[in-house]
């Protein structure tokens, strides 16, 4: 896992191929799972009847489903690139660490199922308040763990130490606001499950918007010119 | 991301490896998309009933699920290579490509719904000009997202610049008019829908036939003899 | 497969390319599998009707079916963490470690299939300790094969010799108790169901929680101060 | 992708990088579609109602879908391996190796549905020579496009040349007898149902076996002593 200078170059390369495996396949474990869930997702969604009367009429009524697919898949790929930025400074990691982004991964592989309920619900008469509420539950969760996932990861020091200090200080920065949006919006939602629905998917899509800019203006400056 | 020659070789081991992750981790999530939606189209082929009288023809009457899988499938194909001709030459990403990438899977995770509502349509006798439309209109989408990624790509300067530039316009020359075609068939689908069901599976062999044809005698010719 | 120190730089790139892609590619293969069997859980949780009187109530009563997916994620997690452990320590492989690993994959692959079973039959009022024995048994095999696949590779020489005797030994110290756990909870199961449901709880928990602890504790001992 | 030795050593790392994922590409999307495949099988599987009778008579009369889920198991693990066979070897690729492997890859997507064909029809009255032709001719495509990807690979000159020349035919004289076996078990399956099944579960646990092991036993050979 450590990643320190080794004496002998030969003895390096079969030595630390091993080592290398490890956070290597926690990262394929990961990017398999938001892959499948994000693409699980299409699965619920329901094509009309061959037999409907005015399919597109149908195909609009179906908006709620559309609606839960396209913010779940940006819920599900702002947390990808907030799992990204914490992987991206990683230069070792523990069981621990190995323990809590399994609790990550199965936030994640979770996501379908409130997704299915939101779109089941906002779909029918009923009062949507309980799917709004549990969707906000799972994305808040899912955004808590992310959150404690990078902080053991820096208190460990498991992080690059050659990586700028800001760099490593603005997931907080994004992430507490996102988090404490998250609390508000299912408190709202309860009473107005509409204002949840829509701030989920501006959260979502702000996050996923300018998530590294500042990042890659960082490393990019002091940049040498290529050959 | 950016691979500049570092000036201490033990230094460069610990530093890279974290960097190497971004676009592993963007190339690592993309390929199982496009993976998991490839396969995905499977579980809409429906087996017919044991009780039915006779099999041969009932699976023959299925040949409309049949052609959607294999028009999807190629579709799909032609977009991933379409994808790794673009992540071939690419030596640095920044966060405004991994979010127009994100864009790409939405759609490419999308492509089993207009699938389904293909073969669902065209098995029916309903007029199935709607599905026709909505399953060009999802291609359209996904081969203009994927142009745009290029083109981004291109203007940020994060292709390799050793690449040749006929390499690099490649990309144009089959893609522009891809999108041109697609564009042609919708409209004929709204009148002829059978003339844009051919045209959406010519288009794709096409496109994953000779793609990459020109690409490889560019990069072979000039190699010395290997050992 | 042998990462044998090669005697020219220049012949050593091309020559352990293709290498290393073997097991490299058994680790992507198996990575697949634990991903999308750990996500394809999510597919066998049913949402409450847009129908039902009252949802919470409703969302309460399938409790079953959350604990088997809470259960079946932890034991998935689990059993791959224990593939981690053998593949980290991995530095050659043979034919036959493939194929037992093909083997550990049917397992892993075939787990959704006895959790649909354990939340069907929990729900019922049917005595579940079918469902109990079965789902026992499946994870009793599984562990059982990835301790052959752990000791097959000790035999064989396949891990590195750097690794010291005691993390190697880690293995089958916390293997043997688990199995002889699952062999007690499965003969339990057939008398008092519940008490074997709730002891693959507590088993894939304690397996997942401390696998590691010591493990990383031993590396990250001898290690000079980082730069 | 082609792994010439490069003049100098700095320029070579950031000109090989975008290189070397032409191939990877294609190898993760192939696990990808492998592990996928092999996964999704398990949803097939269907569990005994929870208002059944006699669970474990339920449970033993759907032998036909365990015997199904193994034998497609087994066979989809036996073209992995051979596709494994095939990569391990490669030192590039080209569009036309990479269109070739997409059709591998379309059959490989395909061979859950022949797997509930095979199933649905075992267990009913109904004749079920259909779906034992059906599934055979997948599985006999599939192994030909193995084949044929093999053969092409070889005669572009796109294997390693430091390969042993038998390693290379090993492949052939594995595949030619399983080719040949399926053409007569399909000739059979159609005045023999069962005869194929048992031929086909036989064919894929005979090719999973011992495919290798001459291939480890020549790299291994002249292997010096480990440090």
């Amino acid at each position: 896992m450590n990643e320190t200078p080794e004496p002998s170059e030969a003895g390096s390369a079969t030595r630390r191929t091993p080592r290398r495996y490890k956070s290597d396949r926690m990262i394929g474990l990961s990017d398999g799972v938001f892959a499948f869930a994000i693409t699980l997702l299409v699965l619920d969604l329901v094509v009309p009847a061959a037999t409907a009367g005015d399919v597109w009429n149908e195909l609009l009524h179906g908006w709620p489903q559309f609606l839960a697919f396209v913010i779940s898949f940006a819920t599900i790929g702002a947390a990808w690139l907030a799992h990204t930025a914490i992987t991206d400074h990683l230069v070792r990691t523990d069981s621990t660490f190995a323990r809590l982004n399994l609790l990550v991964l199965l936030l994640v592989s979770f996501m379908p199922y409130p997704t299915r309920f939101l779109s089941t619900f906002i779909q029918s008469d009923h009062p949507e308040r309980i799917a709004v509420t549990v969707y906000g539950a799972a994305v808040l969760i899912l955004m808590g763990l992310l959150y404690l996932l990078w902080w053991y990861a820096r208190r460990e020091g498991h992080f690059d130490p050659d990586t700028a200090d800001q760099e490593l200080t603005l997931f907080t920065r994004r992430m507490i606001p996102a988090i404490s949006c998250y609390v508000v919006l299912i408190a709202l939602g309860w009473f107005f499950p509409v204002v949840a629905v829509v701030g989920y998917a501006v959260i979502a899509f702000l996050f996923i918007v300018p998530f590294r800019a500042r990042h890659v203006r960082t490393t990019s400056r002091p940049q040498p010119p290529q050959r």
